[in-house]
């Protein structure tokens, strides 16, 4: 027997759903678990749509539950607190990110890598610990642990902040484990997009000398005067590919559309890092050669632990790192998704949740 | 005008040499130049037959100059010193392996890792920087800066150690420089060959935990009795490669032949690194995936620089590590070569030049 969503829990809620792989969103009443005694409720006021919003709706890594609300770039104020809740009270406000859960007990979780357990919960689309599906934050309320609610920093704006919750901390972590985050390192980021953008504000603000690869030559000018990197190239121009040989120590690949990787790896430094966090489909091509001469490692890499998610929120505010944002109301996001899918927006779609959405 | 070997330097020279794409080996008489005031002239004792020995003299790679005299597993007694040599003297036991010489002023150089020099002078079949080829190791003598000579350990054995200076540093290097030399680390090496063996003494002798993974059923006792290590894995077995899942910190890959990498990525924890010392002539084909989910690495290492070489010849002889040997005479070598191409050797040919070479 399948519950519906709106009768699963006792604590009403309402969102925008996908409910087939077209991936158009639509309202939906669902529900809610009561706040437990660990649980932090809040009120979601912005929510960011990063371009995984998109595969998951469409169903693009054949793992989505109909019907699905994406999101996880969501930042709130809390309205309700379970017994036990040591970290937050009402009128806090608060962001959740990818994790919504985790086992807590793995050599992952034990080393605050809770992002690399293998048993997850994202805030969208997955089963819970109680066997119903997670809803992200495209919706009116969120409900969760208080270990995964972060403590949104006080000077940190809540609209073009949200999108660090998942843009920010990818590119803030690749950057820290990897080493890129030296004053003076030579960090290249491909791709000038939601993650991009903000690699380039957190590259530059650990000091590094930061150049841009992007196949669209009109982001120059954004990549230069809007983001303050120190160099752009076009990574389509082999020329300038090549000027580019054994110059960086590490290279943060944003890019999921399929791409060369061998130009990439010359531009690398000896031991230098290729840090992938897009996800092209097609399997890489690697040359053995090109790794070998050069000590060169390509690694993947995907958000960030909790507690350093909060260390990067407070780096941010620090730092007055925020993404480019464009606010959108919720009836815009199917128009914002079509937008997003040709790369329309700089950098970042952000839903104004708490003055547009509206149980009907 | 291109000067023959022979008249090419004042001290004459004798050695084995490939002279076409077949790659046999027959005498010739070339020469050497005359000691520098930093160059230490030793008489070779022993050399080592590399698998990359058969890819030089059949110019697998392309940038073979006949005639080619392979060989970078030297070990002799130095027979002459310059003015200003200071490291050695006549009477020493020495060695040189894959380096004989390097820029000496680049970032790599100033850091001890003449390996990944952009200007590197091998042994063998590399312009040297006067301009003259070089030749390797199957000769009666060599000449050196003292730079690139190694300090031979007292107890470290002359003909069964020479392998070290190529399978062990390159095994040493990779299992220091990615962090799997720490006791109780699970250290996974796949192919048991000349490389394969001396990376799992290697890594026992750090204390890892040792996992075997081989295509050849007849090498568990090998590997479990005689080696010593903790695990063996047929890695044509898929229920056993599924049962080594999520286990291994690292992985040192030393097979040279194209092989799926899939398989060895899930075997790594999250964080762990896949280490590529042998060169599959195909393209790796790589998940992104595979890497993102997890933080997993794959990287690629070469032999070690000459102060870490050193380092690895004193840890070999602290710990007794020598290479599992089948000492030949020099007329034996063509033979030797083609029981090398059929892996039939455990695990290393190692030449007598010492007693065996003589000019005709």
């Amino acid at each position: 027997m399948t519950t519906s969503p709106e009768f699963e829990h006792p604590i009403k809620a309402y969102g925008y759903a996908a409910r087939d792989t077209s991936g158009i969103l639509s309202p939906l009443t669902f529900s809610r678990r009561a706040t437990g005694d660990k649980d932090v409720r809040f009120k979601v006021l912005y929510c960011g749509i990063c371009h995984s919003d998109l595969h998951f709706v469409r169903n693009d890594w054949r793992s989505t539950s109909y019907p699905a609300i994406p999101g996880h770039e969501i930042v709130g104020v809390v309205t309700e607190v379970g017994s036990n809740v040591e970290k937050f009270k009402i009128g806090d406000k608060v962001g959740v990110g990818c994790l919504l859960g985790s086992c807590r007990s793995c050599q992952s979780c034990a080393s605050d890598y809770e992002q690399y357990c293998l048993k997850p919960v994202f805030p969208f689309g997955v089963p819970n610990f109680d066997g119903t599906q997670t809803y992200g934050g495209y919706s009116d309320h969120m409900v969760s642990d208080e270990h995964f609610v972060l403590r949104w920093p006080e000077n940190l704006p809540l609209d073009s902040g949200a999108p660090l919750l998942c843009a920010g901390i990818t590119t803030y972590s690749s950057l820290r484990y990897f080493g890129l985050d030296k004053p003076g390192t030579k960090v290249g980021v491909v791709g000038l997009g939601g993650l991009g953008h903000v690699a380039v504000k957190m590259a530059k603000a650990f000091g590094a000398e930061v150049t841009v690869f992007s196949t669209t030559s009109a982001k120059e000018q954004d990549a230069i005067d809007g983001l303050k990197a120190d160099h752009f190239i076009n990574s389509k121009d082999q020329h300038q590919m090549e000027a580019a040989r054994g110059r960086l120590d590490g290279i943060i690949d944003t890019v999921s559309g399929d791409h060369p990787i061998a130009p990439l790896l010359n531009a690398l430094t000896p031991h230098g890092k290729l840090v992938l966090v897009g996800a092209p489909e097609s399997p890489l091509e690697v040359a053995a050669f090109s790794l070998i001469m050069g000590r060169k490692t390509i690694a993947g890499s995907i958000i960030g632990g909790i507690k350093e998610t909060q260390e990067m929120l407070d780096f941010a505010a620090e730092h007055g790192i925020i993404a480019d944002i464009e606010i959108i109301p919720i009836d815009y996001v199917n128009t914002a998704m079509k937008r997003l899918l040709k790369s329309d927006v700089r950098y970042r779609f952000v839903i104004d949740v708490g003055n547009s959405i509206k149980a009907e």
